[in-house]
């Protein structure tokens, strides 16, 4: 993991000014809840995210993981190392799993999970079931080993022409 | 968190089944690493995924992710209440915390994250990150608290025409 990021205290201060305004703004124009996020590299901003998880019907359509979307498109690259995330609050752990996939090299943000509980957002519940064995979860998990996704394993170990991601 | 579902034995195995042959086979054809998955409710198939992280340049397109997309587009709903996932291999965080978002009531999954551990994939290692403080993560995070984006937290808890999800 590499945390060399180039930005300065003053586009920390701005990007993350810009993070919390889109969260403002998107909400009222009721895309979502209030969440936004700005990706930087190198004091430039690569791409912008907010939730749209109500205003397009997808979940998954949170802040940060829209700006990493967006950021990676924009780049061309599934890595976004060297880059750091500005989000108006502390990722949920879907969003922080997707910052470490992303390579994100530092993350800043303004609220925290437990303020995001306090406005009815599930953030701090999910965080306390991440560490749970599967079978302990509120959602029910089944494990069913089978050889042929053990045999798929095999065969991506063996394969010559993979990209590692 | 609702954990009813109504899938037979014969739904879950033919279901799992799908999910690692879309592993193997979308991976043979270089469309990302070796997972699979298929989202079912009431016997029915919602969607099916695979990994496209390498082909489409998205570090969020996991094969969960991806059929949690599609699925949701599928029935127009942010929510997959009554649903099951299956996977060929035990989702990272990203994943299952995707899976919390969008009411997922089931897992059913093959392979286990040190078998993804195994064959190089950083899904245990993202796990051993969740439960720790933010300060103490490989990803260096920093917390910058700011009134406005406490000031939007509080324009979405006193909003009378929100969604929430």
């Amino acid at each position: 993991m590499n945390d060399s990021t180039t930005e300065t205290v003053e586009n920390d201060q701005s990007a993350l000014q810009r993070a919390v305004h889109l969260s403002q703004q998107r909400m009222q124009a009721n895309l979502g809840g209030p969440f936004g996020a700005v990706i930087m590299r190198d004091g430039v901003i690569l791409a912008e995210g907010w939730n749209e998880v109500t205003s397009t019907n997808d979940p998954t359509a949170h802040a940060e993981v829209t700006a990493i979307r967006r950021a990676c498109a924009a780049v061309n690259d599934f890595s976004l190392q060297g880059a750091t995330l500005y989000t108006s609050c502390e990722p949920c752990p879907m969003c922080l799993a997707s910052a470490y996939w992303a390579r994100i090299s530092r993350i800043v943000y303004a609220n925290t999970r437990e303020e995001a509980a306090a406005i009815g957002f599930d953030d701090a519940f999910i965080y306390d079931e991440m560490p749970k064995a599967p079978h302990e979860r509120l959602i029910k998990m089944v494990h069913l080993p089978r050889e042929d996704a053990q045999a798929a394993f095999a065969a991506w170990a063996a394969k010559t022409d993979k990209i590692a991601y």
